[in-house]
C-alpha cells in the first residue's frame, strides 16, 4: 500500500505547554500559511523574506493588536513538514494564545491534530516512519540514556540497520528470482550453502537488534520494581526511604497498605517504577483480601522483586519458607532483610553467608548498598552517539516476524523446497521490515502512531 | 538616584512552560552569548550569521550532541535585551531541557533571576519602568480586556500621559525657578492666577487617571464577589450553577459549608471571583463558627456580595430584618431571592416591588438576569487599543502622591507662598512621576517589580 497522500491546507497549534510564562510558540504549516500570517501581522512582509528568517511585530487586526510578536519564516521545502511554515513567538499568556489561535481559525486556518506536524513531515519524505516515531520518545524521553537511545533513532541510525537488512534481503531474493524465470532448467544460480549462510548471518544481525530491546525497553520505560512481604515488614518505609519522601503512608498497624502505590526514581539513569503494595497474609478484612490480591498481581508483572522480610521478627524457617514461595513466581527478586539493628543475633549469624541485603528502612542504613544491588541487575551502559538500540514494541514485533519468515526460509533451504515459497517467505520478510520504516504502511497505522504524539508536534 | 548599571554576563533560563511538548524555547543574553551557543552548536558559524537569522544544526558537545535545535541569533542592539540573544527552540522534553542549560552552565553561562532579561532591556533603554512592568502584566492577563489594557500600557500609551504630565510640570518649574533667580527683587514673571490654572489643569488630568484605576484594577485582577445569607438558603447551589460544575458540597444540613469556597468566571470580559460562605447563624458547632467568622470577614473585603434569601421560608419581615444587616457594611450588594419556584404567593407579592432578583439555584433559573445584574454594577467597557487605565496599585499610589504634592503647591499659591517653598513640592511631584517611569529608581525598587516576573521573561 502506497503512503497515504500528504495534505497542504494550513494548520495551527499550540507547540509549548499550556501555562503562563515567558514566551509560547505557535506554530503553523500548509502551502497559504506565509501569505495568511502576512494578513494578520503588522511589520514587514512576510511573503518578501527570505526563509529562516525572523521579523518582529503586531499580530492581530489593524483596529485590535492581539501581541507585540517574533515571526519566523521557513519556506518549503526547508522546513520541519517541508512545507511553507511559521512559527510566532508571543508573550506566554493563555488569553493572548487563545487570541491568536482564534483569529487564524477565522481564516482559513484549522487545528492541528496531534502529530501534524511530524506526519506531514513523513509523508513529505523528510524522514522514514521509525525515525518520526523516535520523535516522540525524544520529547517523552524521561532519562539522558531514553534520550540519547531515541536521538540516535531519530537521527537515522536504526532506520539504516533496516535499510542495510533489506538491501541483504534484497540481493538474496533476486538470486532466488533468477533462479525462477529459467522455470523448469533446474538451474542454481547460488549455491545453496552460500544461501543458507547469508540468510544465517541476516538472523544473527536481527538477533542482535531483537536483543536489544531487553535494554532498549527498560532504557525507555524503566522497571516495574515490586515492594512485597508480610504485613509490617517495613515495605511503606522502604519506599519512602528509597523516594526520600513520605509517599506511603506508614504505621504500626498491619495491613495500612491496600492500594499499590508507586512513585518513580531515577538511579543510574534508568527509571525504576518502585511499587509498594499490602503486605502478604490471610485476612478476613474485605479492602485487604482485594490488596493481596492486587500484591500477586503486581508481583507477577514485575521486573524485579524487592522482597522484604522483617529480621526482627521473622526465624530463619520462616523466612526459608517464604523466600521459597517468592522463588516459585519465577521473577526475579532480591532478598532485603529490614530491620536489621533490631535482628536477634542468631538470625544474623544464620543468614550472614547467604546473599541478603541487610538494611534498616526506618533509619535509612545500607540503602545505597540496595540500590547498587537493583542496579547491579540491570545492566544498562550508558547509550552513546550511534548506538543502536530496539526501543519500541511495534519495532520489537516487527523485527521477530522476519525472523520468523525467515527461519521459514531457512527451514525451506534444508528441506529444498522450490524457489517460488522461498520467494514468497522473503517477500513477507521484506514486507516487515517495510513496516518499520513505513515504506508498507496503512491509514490505520499511520493514525495510531501519531496519535501518541503531543499537539503542536 | 541613577539606575543601576546595566550587567552584560550570560544569563540563561527557560522561557516556556516546564512539561512535556512539542517544543520549548532556551533564552540567553549577554556580551558574549553567540560565541559561547558557536561553540556548543553544530552547523553553521553563529557569529557569522546575520542577526534575526535562524539555523538549524545540532546542540551539545561532538560526542554527545543533546538535541537536533534551532537557534535563533539577535545581535546588539537589534534584541529585547539589546544585547546579544540566542533563542534557541529544542524538542519540549524536561530532560533535553535539563541537559542543555547544564551544558551551559559550564560555559561562562549563569542561570537569570525572575525577569532579568526585562530588566536588562529596561536598564539598556529599550522602553521604561512602566513598559517593563506592563510585560509581566501581559504575561499575567486572565481577559482579553486585561490583555489589550497590559499591551497598550507596554507599548508606551501610559508612559506618553506620565512624560506629558512631566513636561507641564516642567515648564511651571521653569518658571517660578526663574523667578528665584531674581531673588529679593519680586518678580513676577508668571500670573500666579495663570499659574493656579495651569496646577488645576494638571490635577484634573491627574484625577482622571486616578480614577481609571478603578476600571484598571477591576479589569486587571478581578472582582471578588462573595455569596453570603442564612444556612441553607442555597449559596452553594448558586456558586455550583454559575460555574456550572459541582465545585461545592451541596446538602441539605444547614451548616454544610464551613470554609470559604472560590473559584474564577469571566463574565463579559471581567474576571470574578465568586466566594461561597457559611451560612450566617449563631451556632455551638466550634469548626462552622469559624466558618461564619470567615464569611464576615470575607464580607467586609468584597467588591460586590450576592445575599441569597431563601423565599420558601423566610417571611417579609425576616427578610427585611437581614437586609438591614448587609445594608450596614456599606458594601454594594444584589438582593438575590432564591428558591422563588417554591415561594408562597403572598411572599412574592409583597417583595415584587423591591430590587430583588427572583432565582433559582436549583433549577438555574433566571441565572442570565442575574449575571447581567452583576455586570450593570460594573460599568467596565471594552478595553481598546490606544486607551490608557492605571492598572497598578504602584502607579496609583505615585500619582496620589504626585497630586496631594500639587495640591500643597496649589495651597501655597493660595496663601501666597515664596517661590523657593513651591519649588520643592514641584520637585516632589516630579519625583514621583519620575519613580514610575524608572528616571527615579532604586535597586529595591527595581528588585521588588522584577521579581514578580516569571523566570525567562
Amino acid at each position: 500500500m502506497l503512503p497515504a497522500q500528504p495534505q497542504t491546507d494550513s494548520i495551527i497549534a499550540l507547540a509549548t505547554p499550556q501555562g503562563i510564562s515567558a514566551l509560547a510558540i505557535i506554530r503553523l504549516s500548509g502551502k497559504e500559511v506565509i501569505k495568511i500570517t502576512e494578513q494578520l501581522f503588522t511589520g514587514k512582509r512576510l511573503t518578501e523574506q527570505p526563509s529562516h528568517t525572523v521579523q518582529v511585530g503586531t499580530l492581530g487586526m489593524p483596529d485590535k493588536p492581539i501581541d507585540e510578536v517574533v515571526v519566523t519564516v521557513f519556506k518549503e521545502p526547508n522546513s520541519f513538514t517541508r512545507e511553507n511554515s511559521i512559527e510566532i513567538t508571543c508573550h506566554g499568556s493563555p488569553v493572548i494564545i487563545r487570541e491568536i489561535i482564534k483569529l487564524f481559525l477565522q481564516h482559513e486556518v484549522r487545528l492541528a491534530e496531534p502529530g501534524e506536524f511530524t506526519k506531514r513531515a513523513f509523508l513529505n519524505g523528510r524522514f522514514d516512519l521509525a525515525q518520526a516515531e523516535a520523535v516522540a520518545d525524544l520529547i517523552h524521553a524521561e532519562t539522558d540514556n531514553a534520550r540519547q537511545a531515541a536521538l540516535n533513532q531519530m537521527r537515522g541510525g536504526f532506520s539504516r540497520e533496516i535499510h542495510h537488512l533489506r538491501e541483504e534481503l534484497i540481493h538474496f531474493a533476486s538470486l532466488i528470482e533468477l533462479e525462477l524465470d529459467f522455470g523448469e532448467e533446474d538451474v542454481e544460480f547460488a549455491k545453496r550453502d552460500d544461501l543458507k549462510q547469508l540468510i544465517s548471518s541476516i538472523q544473527g544481525y536481527l538477533t542482535l537488534l531483537i536483543e536489544s530491546f531487553k535494554q532498549g525497553n527498560v532504557i525507555k520505560n524503566g522497571i516495574p520494581t515490586v515492594i512485597a512481604g508480610k504485613p509490617n515488614a517495613g515495605k511503606s518505609t522502604l519506599l519512602n526511604a528509597l523516594l526520600n519522601e513520605e509517599k506511603a503512608i506508614v504505621s504500626d498497624i498491619p495491613g495500612t497498605t491496600r492500594d499499590v502505590i508507586e512513585d518513580e526514581m531515577i538511579l543510574g539513569g534508568i527509571a525504576f517504577r518502585f511499587m509498594d503494595t499490602a503486605g502478604l497474609r490471610h485476612t478476613e478484612d474485605k479492602v485487604e483480601a482485594m490488596g493481596v490480591s492486587r500484591t500477586r498481581a503486581s508481583m507477577k508483572k514485575a521486573a524485579l522483586i524487592l522482597y522484604v522480610f522483617d529480621l526482627s521478627r521473622a526465624t530463619t524457617e520462616e523466612i526459608s519458607i517464604e523466600e521459597n514461595e517468592v522463588k516459585q513466581l519465577g521473577i526475579p527478586y532480591l532478598k532485603v532483610g529490614n530491620k536489621v539493628d533490631l535482628a536477634p543475633p542468631k538470625t544474623l549469624k544464620e543468614l550472614v553467608n547467604q546473599d541478603f541485603i541487610f538494611i534498616s528502612a526506618a533509619t535509612k542504613k545500607n540503602l545505597d548498598e540496595l540500590k547498587e544491588a537493583i542496579l547491579s541487575r540491570f545492566n544498562v551502559n550508558e547509550v552513546r552517539q550511534g548506538d543502536v538500540l530496539v526501543t519500541t514494541l511495534r519495532h520489537f514485533q516487527k523485527l521477530s516476524e522476519t525472523r520468523e519468515a525467515l527461519s521459514r526460509v531457512l527451514a525451506g533451504l534444508e528441506s529444498g523446497i522450490t524457489g517460488d515459497f522461498l520467494a514468497m517467505d522473503i517477500r513477507q520478510a521484506l514486507h516487515h521490515l517495510g513496516e518499520i520504516t513505513g515504506e508498507i504502511t496503512s491509514d490505520d497505522l499511520l493514525a495510531n502512531i501519531f496519535a501518541k504524539f503531543c499537539i503542536g508536534k
